[in-house]
């Protein structure tokens, strides 16, 4: 429950009792540069990359550059009962960076420094407010590699995508965010400062509280700095594009790649509906009557690497694939790749507004949601592209409408509904990789039940009672 | 803050006002086969394989066939405010399952079964009683394995494993527990029963919930049921071992063996100490002058596994080994593990007490620990033993003593403090892979901080108020 004085708080601060003081001391504390109070600040911080949500004008941003003022801030958060929402780039696709409440958003871009990059541990530790690709650059001399890779790697930042634990291409080899986070120093709501991990592979000391900060979308603490693991980078890669007339004979490759023990670091797919409005958009010659197209690529070592691409070819003929083309070079790799990176913005040219969601089942039941997805577009007719992430199950189906078209919405947030009902019965979860947030906090009882749900709050109001951290998000009350 | 009733129900316990209506209850809702109260039985279940610490007879234990008995356990434990212990097969080395409060000793050996193999999806769901070797032995006709391997997987449970987060020798290439349990189902201490994660390789549905539980050491719940994941076993291995006369010659050896992007399965050390104490007891030719003998798996498809096999030996002569044995068949691989296999049992016959420790440090600075455990065996005239998973930083100074000679227990036990010292000066952390259990407590505050613990005690008491589960561990009060 939210405590009273919260309310009141939230009231006077409506009616500007304490919006003013509350800037007055933030200027004190940051000088004037860091503290944006312009309507043009305030709007370019009201919303993110999520479609379809509502957006607020907080009461003012800040762009502090060190912990010290972090803890600063968070103390007269405390003072003035305000909410504080971190923010990197704001790429995320969950609303979960919207200042719903009101309050101050704390932007951490000026907290992008690489602090050390620690060969021999395989470690970098880094700010939040850093890019990710930036990261791999500055890795990539030593022969390393970060491997979570969102499809916003070139602007999403650490902070943000630990936060929101970024999934992307490679999660079915390399897995996601929080399998390379080791350590993490973290602001928490009373203005403490607490270091969790640290850089050793094995670490049992008390509760993983690296691991419930990575995907806690700011709910929890303010990350104010990151360890991460890096991993040796692959000397050589094959990639291949596999058509199918039937959409089974690509499940049944995905699941004999896979039961060959071929992981590969990427297994995409693109459905009819993709396939169609990728080559309307990029004229690149796909085939538009192929119920799917996969695209898997296989990393390593050369030999191995060789081995495996051969495997997966035989194993994409023996399933009746229409066509198969393998890249020899790189300019031919980059070519099979442009439809999968056409995707979604071929799909978000067609109509004005893109919902896109990231509902996850088990590899095994890639097929039976493809189908449940074309029947929820049949029945609300709606036009949804789906591609994503076979190898792991995370698939993203597109609706294509638009947000002034209050009718037609109605239908998508009943289509949504149904997508994340068939997601769960086929044993899956409401998200892959985009997280709760805004955008499916009100789904978050289907997957956990009240008692599940119930230990979330818990945990939650343990460590932000006064809901300052990112309210309205997962478990916050918006 | 305890709660008053507990100390009021804890003192009534004492008296015994409470232990016959419980007992009563529970042979009610158990039958009298699954109530334990003989002193043979309560004796039995009154301490684990954790030297040097306290034990305590519990008050009952009890052997429950189902997840319903469980639930209507904590609801009696909760009626008669009466802490509960979890407990496999109590191999732990944390005292992490000593019922030191008195109350239930809660047996899980009778949820035993393998539900479900999904070979397609790469998983397995399982009971916590299992044993994690029978896991492996019914996924190897699949061609899989479940990597985590503790020194005990021939008799810890899996539900122990996932509750101590165990390591094990193949933490540097494929992780530890953590890294493999996808989902669970927890009873929680007001007797509700959540599901958390699930089968899909992508999930960031809400906290992070599994991975609070695993390591939490039935402090927070009771897990009744684990989905772990699987991966194909590797399908070769060369197993080799290194004699070295100058411990940095070892080392350096290790981080280039890593530097070269080769990630052993396994990569051990034994120090000179452990190398004597070994050849004294099983008479097997080890070379009593050397250092430091690091043994060396390397595993996967066997084209790789001889490449990166060539070039760790060539590794080791170029940091001048004394001398390098390759295993060329499965005996002599046997012969080299046999040092290995040997090191703890060979240290636990010389004296009657065997202080078994496992504070890690980034494997950069392996070195450096051994060198300071050196010292301090020096300072306080103790014999102390090194091994462990040099890969990965996790060592295991081992401390020959009698726990009825008082006067070296305490010098023994400032040599423990003195070693986690060391370990967290040197950025790494007191446990790698033992947990903190009883045993490693009173040090958390070292690593965490006040504000750290702080928030460990938050969650317990939030999921826990009345500190019902496993008390007197990691931050609950003994």
């Amino acid at each position: 429950m939210l405590p009273p004085f919260w309310f009141l708080s939230y009231l006077e601060r409506e009616g500007s009792f304490v919006v003013k003081p509350i800037i007055d001391d933030l200027i004190k504390l940051l000088g004037k540069d860091n503290v944006l109070t312009t309507r043009e600040d305030l709007i370019c911080h009201s919303f993110d990359a999520t479609a379809d949500m509502p957006s607020e004008l907080p009461d003012v941003v800040v762009t502090p550059h060190t912990k010290e003022q972090i803890v600063e801030i968070v103390k007269l958060a405390n003072k003035y009962m305000t909410p504080i929402y971190t923010r990197g780039s704001g790429t995320n696709l969950s609303g979960g960076t919207i200042p719903i409440n009101k309050g101050i958003v704390l932007s951490m871009l000026n907290l992008n420094k690489i602090l050390e990059i620690d060969a021999e541990n395989l470690t970098a530790t880094v700010q939040p407010g850093l890019v990710i690709q930036r990261l791999n650059d500055a890795v990539a001399p030593y022969g390393l590699m970060y491997p979570p890779d969102p499809g916003t790697v070139t602007t999403a930042t650490m902070g943000g995508s630990v936060a929101e634990c970024s999934g992307g291409l490679r999660g079915l080899k390399y897995g996601v965010t929080k399998h390379y986070i080791m350590g993490l120093e973290v602001v928490m709501a009373d203005g403490s400062v607490v270091r969790v991990g640290g850089k050793t592979v094995k670490n049992v000391t008390g509760y993983d509280l690296t691991k419930l900060f990575v995907g806690s979308e700011g709910t929890l603490g303010i990350i104010t700095e990151i360890t991460a693991k890096l991993i040796p980078a692959p000397e050589y890669r094959k990639t291949m594009m596999a058509v199918f007339s039937d959409l089974d004979k690509a499940a049944n490759t995905i699941r004999d790649i896979i039961g060959n023990k071929v992981i590969p670091a990427t297994l995409e797919i693109l459905d009819n509906v993709t396939i169609r409005t990728v080559e309307n958009f990029m004229k690149i010659g796909l085939p538009v009557q192929a119920e799917a197209i996969l695209l898997i690529e296989v990393d390593g070592i050369k030999e191995v690497v060789l081995k495996e691409a051969e495997i997966v070819e035989e194993i994409c003929k023996k399933n009746g694939a229409d066509e198969i083309k393998v890249a020899q070079t790189d300019a031919e790799r980059d070519g099979l790749w442009t439809a999968r990176r056409a995707a979604l913005p071929a799909l978000a040219q067609v109509k004005p507004t893109t919902v896109l969601e990231d509902a996850t089942v088990p590899r095994s039941k890639i097929p039976d949601m493809i189908k449940a997805l074309r029947e929820i577009a049949k029945k609300y007719n709606l036009t949804i592209g789906t591609f994503g992430h076979a190898g792991d199950g995370n698939l993203h189906p597109t609706i294509l409408t638009n947000a002034e078209d209050k009718e037609e919405m109605e239908r998508v947030h009943k289509a949504v509904d149904e997508i994340f009902e068939v997601a769960l019965k086929l044993g899956g979860t409401l998200s892959g990789e985009h997280g709760i947030g805004m955008a499916k906090a009100k789904y978050l009882e289907w997957e956990f039940g009240k008692a599940g749900l119930e230990v979330m709050r818990k945990i939650k109001e343990a460590l932000d009672p006064n809901y300052l951290l990112n309210p309205g998000k997962i478990v916050g009350r918006g």
